[in-house]
């Protein structure tokens, strides 16, 4: 049994962002707050609600002709401690105030915003399925959304999915793929001061560098949304002492591509851009497409365009959405807060945010 | 008091360097093995003996018309103990016979020469001060014979000095100058997402690597020895996270410059070539000049060269030489032992090289 205060779905939502943010629950320690949602939601009898883990999903029955999942993850990255970034504060009032703390942005507002619906939206025009799910800030495989694919996939069939990770109130669709790869040197090593004896493998990575500072990424239109590709160094790394000739230079690249494009066709593109050198693919995910000629999406682009007057954008970070993808389901990312300030130690939300995805999402589900 | 045996100055050359070997004194740990060669050489009439920490200095007063400074250090680099290198054992016999372990090459057998030659030599032609110094093998403002030369300038006064460093028995003249430099690339960081709002700095240092490729060392005469430069990149780092377009790439340069040049001419050299970039000199020690125009150089090549049939070789490593160049005394390395297996896990010397350095000296003090 959790000690927490219960949660007040139909208190505002501001008031219910807070109390959420307040129930700390960084990956790997969602309980308390999992417990909390699945306590809150079990209270409404026109829900379902289904547990595992610290993931629970809430769903109506009322036989509508279509089926949506409205997704959030419940954890956030770790909490600040000096200076703190909980509990949450509130500065300024009415329009203008802003909730500062973790979790404001990436994204417990958009849980807000999928808790006051579920409560409230008792006869919605189609089958809602909510989910909040655990493990998203940490490595791929204990995502809860994942796990809930391979484990219980019917709990998330749907024609359509909505992602409340933060976007700024603006509909994002799909998200560019990531792969990442490491391009290695090889040298023989020698004593610098008798460097004719070996082979620098850092002076041999100056063709790697070469080609990817004149590499021009492309931007690439699927589905009416112009998707912008980078292909970065992230990381570089040789030599072991400052008088030895390094034997081997390891250049980590990123390449972020268009959903348009598979995961197998990035990986021919890497190799052919550093071609005569050993590339050693270290992860990969492919992106999702938009989706926004399916009609459940375009439905949701006009309620969106309706209430907050922003057209639909691309989402260039991988998200989660590429789990629906994955599954056949098209998936949008859509919720309040500036994705930039996703993990930073001042992450904050403007209040209207909330209200204006709460509105949009109505609309649509009420239609 | 130490309890060590006390060394045996007139046993065989391989006796005496198994038995100095034996007596661990890696840097920091000389203190036995510098009581036992201060014991072993105040038993001579014919010498004056000093000691300053764990350096140990015995030097002839005979009114000789010049002297000479032979110099060791007796301080190893760190025992390797699976598989151990101490204690030495000895392959083989005779003139193919070989003396496993650490220090046998750097600098132990030479070591043993000047102490075979120190005892034994009670009217050398020459005046001559045996050095005898500790923390070679580690940072430079430990220095044995730095502090020497810093505290008791006087006891290094003379017209020429060897240093008995490994030569493979050849003599290597002067050394070539060492400076190293960060040439530091910055850029703007940001989300490998969303890439084209940073600057990527690993992409920045392209130019850098490219110049390091395109360089083409230089070989310069001096003192009718040809010195072999070399500029590598040694180190390179840039980069915090995969998912981040890095701020910062640093890569670091090792320039190896002939003893004609002065740290402030190999410092402008690599200012020039990585013009339009941050470079920052972390270190960097002058050369020294061969001085093989010196009559007392050249006649102890005529020495060597009777002896071994060795001509005359450029050093390229910097070594202690240097100081002694700074004092104004020229200055060769000469030493049994290969320079390459110096520091290895399985330093070796063939034993011949013994006795061969021992000739050779011996031949040019009694001349």
């Amino acid at each position: 049994m959790t000690t927490t205060t219960p949660l007040d779905l139909t208190a505002d939502l501001t008031t219910l962002t807070a109390a959420i943010c307040d129930i700390r629950s960084v990956s790997g320690g969602e309980r308390a707050l999992a417990d909390a949602v699945e306590a809150a939601l079990r209270g409404h009898a026109h829900l379902e609600v289904l547990r595992d883990g610290d993931a629970v999903v809430a769903r109506t029955h009322l036989g509508r002709a279509s089926r949506v999942v409205v997704a959030g993850h419940i954890d956030t990255v770790p909490v600040t401690e000096e200076p703190a970034n909980l509990p949450t504060r509130l500065e300024g009032s009415g329009d203008d105030a802003v909730l500062w703390g973790r979790g404001t942005v990436d994204m417990k507002g958009g849980v807000a915003v999928q808790l006051a619906l579920a409560a409230a939206l008792t006869e919605p025009g189609r089958d809602v399925t909510w989910v909040f799910y655990d493990h998203e800030e940490v490595e791929a495989s204990l995502n809860g959304l994942g796990r809930i694919a391979r484990e219980h996939p019917d709990w998330l069939a749907a024609d359509f999915a909505v992602l409340c990770e933060p976007t700024d109130a603006g509909l994002e669709g799909g998200c560019n793929g990531t792969l990442r790869a490491e391009v290695r040197v090889a040298g023989v090593a020698a004593h610098s001061a008798r460097a004719w004896t070996g082979v620098n493998a850092i002076h041999g990575a100056a063709p790697v560098l070469a080609r990817l500072a004149a590499y021009e990424p492309a931007s690439v239109e699927v589905d009416g949304l112009v998707y912008r590709e980078g292909l970065n160094a992230v990381l570089i790394g040789g030599g072991v002492a400052t008088n030895v000739v390094p034997d081997r230079c390891v250049v980590t690249v990123n390449y972020r591509f268009a959903p348009s494009r598979s995961v197998a066709e990035a990986e021919a593109h890497v190799r052919e851009l550093f071609d005569g050198f050993e590339v050693v693919v270290t992860d990969a995910a492919a992106g999702a497409r938009p989706g926004l000629d399916d009609p459940a999406a375009a439905e949701f682009a006009a309620a969106v365009l309706g209430v907050t007057g922003g057209a639909p954008a691309p989402k260039y970070g991988w998200t989660d959405v590429a789990r629906f993808s994955e599954l056949g389901v098209p998936a949008v990312n859509f919720g309040p807060g500036d994705p930039l300030l996703a993990h930073k130690d001042d992450e904050r939300l403007p209040v209207r945010q909330l209200r204006l995805c709460h509105d949009a999402l109505r609309a649509w589900l009420t239609a």
